[in-house]
């Protein structure tokens, strides 16, 4: 196979956004032609998950490569959920790699403004069991929530913790001009003062509403190509070297552990293997905190602490900007926002930019390998992917 | 790149079907692992347009790759409107090229009988384009009607050449005990005889009620194998010898000439150059008949026959089995169906079985080369196949 460089980047704010959704997916994919300079693409990808119910729109990878003017060049729409993502652009890695492409554009779009938080959140609930989940009701938060039960009681994680990861990630937010919510939290605000039950009250006990991703539109997009390609451009070499993907059972229940993310796991070990790097050479890590338990238990699970000590090396500031290993210094879904087929180029985004060291005031120092988690279904369909600065 | 087989089929009756979605999906894929007795399967591909919408399913690719008990193999849905079997199918030939994948599972599966035709013309109105056809009500029927409208005054076709489509591929798919329309036909019934303008009404004038596919459900599924693997198996070997695809303008009125079918020529032209044979080596091929007249413009633009000769080779009964290039011998979109994320992939399961001589009633006679063609959009995105028989 050959090896695969990402040679160009664009984003748009992860927001409101009042325009449509083949345009809040072409924006990003112009910005990345003109990262790189390199506008002759010869296929395209695009993350989404919601058009043909969200939108009415279908088709949509048609959509963008026309009003790109990209024709005759290939593209197709890819879906994992949440994970839709990453999984485009291991598509696009595929493309490279096996010598079918030599330059692919991979886009992730998503308009979920056209309705309310209910459908919303209706809306994400079918990617649950169709038969032995959505029927009865359960929503992400839901199953989140319970989740989240299970982890405090077998591993000490209190609320607190969870609190913890949203003030951080609101703090990372900040310095993210892409982000959607650009609020600063404390603490003390949202957890120990008498108007916290107000400000932050439970969506799915012990959940509460700043522990919750927001509902927002955005685009992304990430530019892979070959060797050749990659060597005569003059911005930082990244080469995207590792690429891993596992599923778990569709319904929580059935799995042996629930507290266990197994495909997080495998997918991380097939990507790291890949790379020929462990967890410990990782400089800065975006993870899919939908819900801040994720965060922490998504850091466990791929290597970067034991088992049950995510929380203890949040608590010690690990992951902080300045700390031992970054988590989400974009801000995260939590606080960058999560138009959900757009999260996993976004996060694969905020990647290339630390690698090159262009993250602005977020930058983290000499980050030279970069991961990505991006968590599809409540973790049945998770891909991962290693970044390396060369 | 690797050489790629396809090594096993499996299909459901395209009809009305009374099951969930994920088992549309998963009874193709049980019959084509025990077509081919391979059960380790690395990569699970899904084709699929309408889940979100017509299902309230999303995700269908972690259903589906957990429903077969696959996990932790990695799964993703592909959708490029009706030619996403294709588009899969192409996913496919690069996860096993690459070297990434050794078995690849590619399934397409559409439920469409959520909805009531009204609806289901609605739904796939939503590949067109957003702002300068969909919203205008233009349905794929009426652009079908203008376009044949043209096509009959450049190049003389008639509704009676139309109507031959429909009565060879309705006799055809009497021979097919998977097509949902096992209705024999006649030009005297359908056009000629006192009863035709009730028994074939204008839908979109001049296409009547037998020039239109029938809206269907149903799944199919084929798996992609690296050389080492294919050659242990006692069926006869058929390769995926050629992989093309194009793109065209999203409005049709933005054509130079809306009478040509650009992205079909393109794509069939790549996919004949990297199978390194020529559109007068197929022995069979699946056009795209979503409507009568495009079996006849996609025989031209393939390069089966000059620009405007298609309908007199249809005359001369040259595309009906027993004539020198059968076209559609499975009963094609308009009598075998349409159930549109499994469409391509239903196609490539007719060349397999034409090419393996398991075609029973409807076997062309040494078959050596396969062709399909995906029509996605109006023309929009066409994905083009070349089977070869080793």
């Amino acid at each position: 196979m050959r090896d695969v460089y990402a040679i160009g980047v664009g984003i748009t704010s992860f927001s409101r956004l009042d325009y449509p959704l083949t345009e809040i997916a072409c924006y990003p994919a112009l910005m990345a032609m003109k990262d790189c300079g390199i506008h002759k693409i010869d296929h395209v990808y695009v993350a989404n998950m919601g058009a043909s119910r969200l939108n009415r729109q279908t088709g949509l990878a048609s959509a963008v490569v026309d009003s790109l003017s990209l024709t005759p060049a290939g593209a197709e729409a890819i879906e994992n959920g949440p994970a839709s993502g990453a999984s485009a652009i291991k598509q696009g890695f595929m493309a490279v790699a096996s010598g079918m492409n030599d330059v692919v554009m991979v886009i992730g779009a998503e308009r979920m403004r056209e309705v309310n938080n209910l459908d919303a959140t209706d809306f994400v609930a079918t990617l649950s069991h169709p038969l032995a989940e959505y029927i009865y009701g359960v929503t992400l938060p839901a199953l989140a929530g319970m989740f989240t039960r299970l982890y405090m009681e077998k591993y000490g994680v209190t609320e607190r913790h969870l609190a913890m990861v949203a003030v951080k990630n609101h703090a990372n937010a900040l310095l993210n001009p892409f982000a959607h919510l650009r609020q600063p939290i404390t603490l003390a605000g949202i957890l120990d003062s008498p108007e916290a039950m107000t400000n932050n009250p439970y969506v799915a006990e012990p959940l509460r509403f700043f522990d919750c991703c927001p509902v927002s539109d955005g685009g992304a997009c990430i530019i892979l190509a070959c060797a050749d390609v990659a060597k005569k451009l003059k911005k930082p070499l990244v080469r995207l070297a590792g690429v891993g993907q596992a599923t778990d059972t569709l319904a929580v229940h059935e799995r042996v552990s629930p507290t266990d993310l197994t495909a997080v796991k495998l997918s991380s070990q097939k990507a790291f293997r890949m790379a020929g790097r462990e967890p410990s050479d990782v400089s800065v890590a975006e993870l899919h905190d939908a819900f801040t338990i994720l965060e922490i238990v998504e850091s466990e699970e791929v290597g970067f602490f034991e088992k049950g000590a995510g929380h203890l090396a949040l608590e010690r500031g690990e992951t902080q900007i300045g700390g031992r290993l970054p988590i989400n210094t974009s801000g995260g879904l939590k606080a960058k926002g999560h138009p959900v087929g757009a999260t996993g180029v976004g996060q694969a985004h905020e990647i290339v930019l630390q690698l090159r060291g262009e993250a602005g005031k977020r930058q983290v120092k000499n980050a030279r390998v970069g991961f990505t988690c991006n968590f599809g279904g409540f973790g049945n369909n998770v891909v991962s992917l290693v970044f390396v600065r060369e």
